[in-house]
């Protein structure tokens, strides 16, 4: 009764160390996936098409978008972002779990549109910690980090419609964690529909036999 | 952030091993409690005051429910049943997590009073097997057998009430698979309103501070 993947969403602030957590999973257990986005944006310096994104033009962007190639999508600054379904689905029939690293707006339209979709946000174990983490980096601007913690208020709003909330305190605790919340997620009801048919039609049997 | 116990109930087809899941976590796991029904009914033969039931009369179990002594009650059969606050409160203060083996009327009196609360349903691999185990206990007519699985066709119509659907095949896999869903239950966002909330409060004031 559990064979197909999960569609898992993996949300939080930047600095929560997403990334890192991704990577790991990806080492540790070979059945995970990591979705590629679709973007029309402009790669940056060192980004490679195929790897952080692929990169496309707005007019192939949205031809895709209307022969139903893209499992969600949104707008973001001029630019267009989506998860290509193909993908998504290969991996998913191959028994792998599917992690999309998207915002809240994208993992609450995967939720509705899959509603056996695992969604979860990633924390430090506190604000201090993660400006902590931003600061540490070097490479941003008192600025950029006073923007990303602007913008981690917002996304602090929106905790609640994620199934699981997990604090990136130590990286393999919380690689382990995540792992069993997917697990776990194999055993909800919206993902064994047929064995619940089956055993419903099985028991209707006998005491139709009884009557 | 992960103090108290989970509130859990184990519902499932008459047939499907809960008793012997039940022991089972309590002798593999030292952070379980069995939360003990109140019930109006008559003691069975061999049943023990406190051990099965808490045995009492219709008279002071219509005061326990008006001083808000139970946390759920159901009337069945002419007789009351219900679940005693003081325990449950006392157990989850513990960290305990507290079973309650009860029935879906009961299960979701439960999910709505306490949406933290953690609803399971077990049941055995087919209704083929159910059967098998319902006739091999031998103390039963096959006319009870007949009414247990007609109430099994009942009871199956509620499992998409439930957040998880185990299976119990081989018992320590399955006990051990409720102890996994159990322990992800501490990472719902309901859980962690706290956390959540103090996280949310430092962000702000950094931005506070920023303006």
């Amino acid at each position: 009764m559990k064979s197909k993947g999960i569609l898992m969403v993996l949300s939080g602030f930047s600095g929560a160390g997403k990334g890192t957590l991704v990577k790991a999973l990806l080492r540790k257990y070979d059945n995970y996936a990591l979705s590629v986005s679709m973007t029309t944006r402009a790669p940056r310096e060192g980004e490679r098409d195929g790897v952080e994104y692929f990169f496309t033009d707005k007019q192939h962007f949205e031809e895709t978008v209307s022969r139903d190639g893209l499992i969600e999508y949104a707008s973001y600054c001029g630019n267009y972002y989506g998860t290509p379904r193909a993908y998504v689905e290969e991996q998913m029939a191959a028994g792998k779990n599917v992690i999309l690293e998207i915002e809240i707006q994208g993992a609450l339209k995967i939720k509705e549109k899959f509603p056996e979709s695992l969604l979860i946000f990633v924390t430090p174990p506190s604000a201090e910690e993660l400006r902590r983490r931003l600061e540490k980096r070097g490479t941003e601007s008192p600025e950029a980090i006073a923007r990303r913690l602007a913008r981690a208020v917002e996304e602090s709003e929106g905790i609640e419609s994620y199934d699981y909330i997990v604090v990136n305190d130590d990286l393999d605790t919380c690689v382990e964690e995540i792992h069993r919340l997917v697990e776990a997620a194999r055993s909800v009801p919206v993902r064994n529909t047929e064995f619940i048919e089956r055993i419903r039609q099985e028991l209707q049997g006998f005491t139709k036999g009884a009557d």
